[in-house]
């Protein structure tokens, strides 16, 4: 009968757990937990600190109890792996009441996650993080007499405790070391997020560092130098996470630069015997190639059940991770796939960028709410390399078809032609996925070349001009924009310069594509502001963002 | 200067004509359209009618002024295209004021879409249909004295009809001649739908006829052969729509049995010069291969790009099509994707059915509703055929995945490794179409074999075990089963018959996939019913549903 022993009864630990039952009802299946709760809602403890999620008990989806009963397991809460000899696969455990034992193993599961960083400063004792029940419980604790929190950190975790906290009538503030909220998404994007974060009256600083932390403040230095002290009953640390992986470094396990466990595609660590899965494991990256820790319980889930499937010799076949992550801020949902076009650069990779600002439902529908929408794309191959959306309703949608299409190899140009559910409750006849591979297909065969927001002031164009209205254009626009609106062009195109180039922009990026091709038809090197003035805008007000607040 | 001159202003035309003018600054393009309006709002008509759309205006998206200056277009309205002379190249018009003339055309586009059929009985010309601007003025001037209404078709039109109509506060009756409604759907999910219908007062008669229809009422017969006499200030026919394809007809032009037109993969139809798009020409199925009509906006837009394309010279290469397609029923939604197991069932394929039913986002978090998820394997290939979805939230998203899966040429088991975005509020770690690829995967692999609800009687089974608690076993069950929970089967699987074919169910199937995998690896020749005793019971009650209202 071979004994399988895990480490960690969360998401990837407890997905092995039970799919290997399912897969052998003979094996002897021990689950070690460091903490009190196995299986427990990870993603959900912030709403439940916001009291959106009302009962503690809803976020305990199962108990050892109930775990012995339905899968057999043997499941040991507040039990440490303290060492492991893989030569004599045993390991050592330290049992709830203090007293060590070991437990020979015939494969071993390392699923203990990742532990959140805390800065390394004066008083960061006192930060706070959020990993499991008892940290919940601890937060929840120090709410209940708080009025102010300094949040560390504007990641997905922050910024879904920052919406939770102010739900909970706390003032809050936010420090972000990096020059913007939201690192996963780029920049002009990531300013929607900023603002939903002022909007809702959380003050936000990014481009700063935490200095101290005081019994009562959190002493910070922003963007431009100047010291702050903050106000802070709580201090919460969310500045990422580490991979749990001190146990297997011990026993001589590889790991990478970053700390993961380095592991085949079946979740084979360099020791024979011991997997890996979840959030301490490294993953491929699906458009680099390369290592990077994405700490998401969707790939938690899938690791664990492809390490049961290797231990019961069913072999997985490698899959390489795109990370696709969403958040919901005061409303406002940010949702990624793929890489950013920030990192992309920094590959040197020849990129084709999209913006689009579409509607996520007919726009003579009631209801219907813009997004910003963005697709990075290959600009050699059209492979899609990563898009972001930043909106209201149908955001994880697109976002969702357009991870399915990176998964199924669709270009940039296949987006035009999918089939999508059109009814004007849900969205368009040419859906925003749709109008994504029309784009990309007139940049791909060069009908419409386009110039992004960041490139306008290098490009030194010889006109630029705003094919919007007359009022569009008294409520903003491009500095040094002349407006001749797209219906009066075919008669007005004589007022350009005949030599030179032509920027020309709309609100979205439509009636530009319209304009440029117009004009080049006519002789004209014109090319289309991508994302029209909304991109633009977004994008200068996020160089100064971290100063707007 | 090439002239292109296009039958149909409505989405397939205006799309090849805004598209060519993009491509061809210098196209003549004539735009030839029968009714008063171009380019309005299709898919909105039902909703303008209910209300929901306020504005008549914003249905009306473009004006043959607003087009002529924007895009250079020579747009006529109330103009017929009478005959066509495709050896001159010319097409015979009529013009508003009745005075006929003819125009040269170096390529031809025919987008006149399709037109509404009407039963032929006694009384049918009082039969009102919904294709157009006039129609909806027709019938929002019909319904203003109305208080009873019969819809003959509980198609997708049909039914955003109903709604809008008791939106307005008329008594409904939909009358339908197949055995069930929203026959794109497969019985056991659309059942469903026939709930929502009744549940909101409407009187659903399937498997019915109509026989005549008088000054106030429909004469029908109902499936049991009752003659019946409804009141109906107003009757709507919504029975399907016929290619409007008299025109290509006469010119020579080939159509296919439908009456649709048939055509290449660029929309050239059998004759020179002449080109089709939109409702009016034959669709290359996905998944069949063979042709049928799909009467779906977004494909009209898609082809009148496309034809645009091929007269500017730029080749497009063929799309097969999915029909992807969505409706609202009272809060209940509906959508499909590529063919339903009731059409492949007659192809002699091979088939592998999963359904589900899953919560549209994390149980945890406030708010999830449950849907029916239904997906259509290849058993020998693992292609992925077609899926339904009938719920609330989420159910467009899910549609929209798997379509995008299936235009990937993803198979089935690809589904569990899709990396979609999750967050409590949007999704599970194990989002449902990551279930279904698990159940296809477990299916495919042998480990997990299902029996469907509609084979259950023919499979004499040794026993059927109902695993759910006592209390769910108490509020109804599958005929015959036996109740022992999952969590006492270990312990209590020695009750069983040691011999024949064990059926296995919980509520939704995965309590049973657990069941399943426990008894077999004891011996059992244990089978798990799919999708669990809500398909079961829904499938068993779409097989009185015509007589169960």
């Amino acid at each position: 009968m071979a004994k399988t022993v895990i480490v960690g009864g969360v998401a990837a630990g407890m997905s092995t757990a039970t799919r290997l039952r399912r897969l052998d009802e003979s094996a002897q299946i021990v689950v070690l937990e460091a903490g009190s709760h196995v299986s427990f809602a990870n993603c959900g403890l912030p709403y439940y600190v916001g009291g959106v999620i009302e009962e503690r008990d809803s976020l305990l989806l199962q108990t050892p109890q109930s775990l012995a009963a339905r899968f057999g397991l043997d499941v040991r809460v507040n039990t440490r792996a303290l060492s492991i000899d893989p030569h004599a696969r045993t390991v050592l455990i330290c049992a709830p009441d203090g007293s060590q034992y070991t437990e020979h193993y015939d494969s071993l599961v390392l699923a203990p996650g990742a532990r959140p960083a805390v800065p390394m400063v004066s008083g960061a004792e006192r930060a706070l993080t959020l990993r499991d029940i008892a940290d919940v419980d601890r937060l929840s604790h120090a709410i209940e007499a708080a009025s102010t929190a300094v949040i560390l950190g504007a990641g997905f975790v922050g910024l879904e405790l920052a919406e939770n906290l102010v739900r909970k009538g706390l003032q809050v503030t936010v420090v972000e070391l990096a020059p913007q909220v939201l690192g996963a998404l780029d920049a002009e994007l990531a300013v929607r997020i900023h603002d939903a974060l002022t909007g809702a009256g959380v003050a936000v600083h990014t481009g700063a560092r935490v200095d101290s932390i005081s019994a009562t403040h959190a002493n910070i230095v922003t963007a431009d130098g100047q010291a702050l002290s903050v106000p802070a009953d709580v201090v919460i640390a969310a500045i990422g996470v580490r991979p749990d992986s001190q146990l297997a470094v011990h026993a001589g396990v590889e790991v990478n630069s970053a700390g993961a466990i380095v592991t085949d595609g079946a979740g084979r660590t360099s020791v024979p015997g011991i997997f890996a899965a979840g959030d301490v494991a490294a993953k491929t990256d699906a458009v680099s190639g390369s290592e990077r820790s994405i700490p998401l319980a969707n790939l938690a889930n899938r690791e664990g059940r492809r390490v049961a499937d290797a231990i019961a010799g069913r072999e997985p076949s490698p899959r390489a991770s795109m990370g696709t992550a969403i958040v919901s801020v005061f409303g406002v949902v940010a949702a990624i796939v793929g890489a950013n076009e920030r990192i992309l650069a920094q590959s040197g990779r020849s990129l084709r960028v999209i913006h689009s600002h579409p509607l996520d439902h007919a726009g003579y529908y009631p209801g219907a709410t813009q997004m910003a929408l963005k697709l990075i794309v290959d600009a050699d191959t059209d492979q899609i390399l990563g898009a972001q959306a930043v909106g209201g309703a149908g955001v994880d949608k697109r976002i969702d078809v357009i991870a399915t299409a990176m998964a199924g190899g669709l270009r940039a140009s296949d987006l035009a032609d999918l089939e999508l559910a059109y009814a004007p409750e849900f969205g368009s006849a040419k859906d925003p996925v749709n109008m994504l591979g029309y784009i990309a297909q007139n940049a791909l065969s060069g009908l419409s070349p386009t110039v992004q927001w960041h490139e306008l002031s290098a490009l030194e164009p010889a006109a630029i001009i705003d094919v919007r209205s007359p009022q569009e254009h008294a409520r903003g626009t491009v500095d040094g924009s002349v407006n001749i609106p797209l219906d009066e062009l075919r008669s007005r195109h004589t007022e350009l310069p005949e030599r030179g180039r032509i920027v020309v922009h709309c609100q979205v990026g439509q009636r530009g594509h319209s304009a440029t091709r117009l004009l080049r038809q006519l002789g004209y090197d014109a090319v289309n502001l991508d994302g029209g003035w909304l991109t633009y805008r977004d994008g200068l007000r996020s160089t100064s963002a971290s100063r707007a607040s």
